[in-house]
């Protein structure tokens, strides 16, 4: 069986029982508090973890983009989420066929999203179920105000080919409250008009985690908390120890006491670094910090107690684990050193 | 022959007309000034640009990654400069397999960088060209003073299989003159010890405009000259209508008046500014930025005189065009609305 030693640099390593864990743990979260989970596969767009976590108990799973439903799709997954406003005729004829093949549904937050949805999905026996998305403080998608929001209903509710589902937001970070106010205030105008909410879906990893049983949240989306990252730890989700996803890297340059370059850049890394203060830190070496990237150059600064010498590998944590995954064409499951399997990310760069 | 509204979106779109004049005004710049110029392809990871490129005058191509060089050895170029530290027995072999089918130079900041060469590279009739990468200002790779630079040198020139090429660097952004006066140190440095630096290589497409014949420097390796992006119109290479890519984007949402949702994110814009404000502006609207990004969505500010509407297709300049590439699959090359070609980006993701 081929170790991590036999790999080349930069590469992604997952560490298999980690995420496995992950997966479990918070799965066990959501039962106990009468959660659904649909977790979103950006973090790994692979259907291995996908099927893993709908056997672990998810209701279905969460793409971004048709492309990656078309990908899991093809791959057995049966119940898709897509919160997204598709639009144009092309992505729309894409989005009916994905619907004769597995169970679907999307959101909307707009007359125009749902004008288009109307005209394509006209099968009163085979309703496509659209959620109305819900600006509930982050500031991006969604209608501003519950009104709007029966608004939008009631144009799904009436429309031929489509069932209204419910409301999906992703809050902003850190005012789970904020949202859960708006959408418990949304969902009553909606009762009042005869239009009930079977789903009330909201996404981030953290406000799953503190998510109870008194919440108006039906779903939740999390999509990070199967690899966990710097950001997630900062979060308090879990401790480094927990972090199953790593880039192994080289050092390939030492041209100061305190300075060591990594053959691994913002091509590897990303530059994303969700606001934290450095691109990443060297597992085991609390000291050693990235603290600098260029696209193929990554900058470690080396605190008294670390170390490295030219020629070393290292295994980076980096800040935002999603982002590192569409970066590479494949990931290397691990088992301490030992390689278990070698999969293609094949729903990365799926632009659509 | 489809148009760009035939595309999907988000997609790159390349305008072919501006990007061969881009070519052509460095070129003739660099003629002009006796200057060598060396393109560096991670700006397009094209072999389709990188012929171009030589065909115009260039003496050759630079690549940052051997998988990155190996694509464009596969697709028929010649001389091609990897100025990175080769470290490892995988990455070593497959250099020595380069060597033997381009003429192939590379670069080292380090005795033990050296070493692997020399150990690999022993064949004296077909010796591998090294050059020694000197940090003049910037702080990432490279040796610190005149002094290491010269030990370097003499280690290369006595290994059997090696050759000393002369100096490469890559100058801190705005510090042309600084780099300048510390390659010609080194340069007298390795005169005296009967060193002659037949190269001195430096980078930067801004730095490349600024250079003139009183150099030092006999070569430079632009990247982004070839597209342009706003980080370089900032840097007063070229307007904005010299930028040859844009990102075609949809508007997905419109929740505010002074907000719209596009559907390119991080994924497709990437969220590397280079310090820039702003991921992005709109091509012909002035008061339309991308003001946030998350992976699907890019959140476009609306100023006084712009407005959009859902559905609508709009073009997007990046701030740094190497990274967007690196996210595509593939770019389409077109004249107006036309779509020419499209092209696969086969040097895209070439970690190692």
């Amino acid at each position: 069986m081929p170790t991590i030693h036999d790999l080349d640099t930069p590469s992604i390593l997952i560490d298999a029982a980690r995420a496995e864990a992950n997966i479990a743990r918070a799965q066990a979260h959501a039962d106990k508090n009468g959660l659904k989970l649909r977790p979103h596969i950006k973090t790994h767009k692979l259907p291995y973890w996908a099927k893993k976590q709908v056997a672990a108990g998810a209701v279905g799973i969460t793409c971004q983009k048709i492309g990656e439903a078309e990908v899991m799709a093809d791959a057995g997954l049966t119940d898709i989420f897509l919160p997204y406003n598709i639009l144009g005729r092309a992505k729309l004829e894409r989005l009916l066929a994905l619907h004769r093949r597995v169970i679907l549904s999307v959101t909307a937050d707009s007359t125009e999203t749902i004008d288009g949805l109307a005209a394509t999905f006209t099968d009163a026996g085979h309703r496509l179920t659209v959620l109305v998305e819900c600006d509930t403080g982050m500031g991006r998608c969604g209608v501003q105000t519950a009104g709007e929001a029966v608004g939008l209903a009631r144009q799904i509710d009436t429309a031929k080919g489509l069932a209204f589902g419910g409301l999906m937001t992703y809050p902003a970070a850190g005012r789970a409250a904020e949202a859960e106010a708006w959408l418990a205030n949304a969902s009553q105008a909606l009762a009042v008009c005869g239009l009930a909410c079977e789903r009330i879906s909201s996404g981030g990893t953290p406000d799953m985690w503190r998510s109870s049983k008194d919440s108006v949240v039906t779903e939740y989306r999390p999509g990070t908390y199967i690899y966990l990252d710097r950001y997630q730890v900062a979060k308090g989700v879990g401790t480094l120890n927990d972090c199953a996803l790593t880039v192994l890297a080289t050092v390939v340059s030492h041209p100061t006491l305190t300075r060591a370059i990594l053959d691994s850049g913002s091509k590897a890394l990303s530059s994303d670094t969700l606001g934290l203060a450095d691109f990443g830190e060297l597992l085991g070496m609390p000291d050693a910090r990235v603290t600098g990237l260029s696209e193929e150059h990554g900058t470690v600064t080396l605190g008294e107690g670390a170390s490295l010498r030219i020629g070393e590998r290292v295994r980076v944590v980096p800040d935002h684990c999603c982002v590192v995954t569409n970066l590479f064409d494949q990931v290397h499951l691990i088992d301490g050193d030992k390689v278990l399997e070698t999969l293609s990310v094949v729903a990365r760069g799926r632009m659509g």
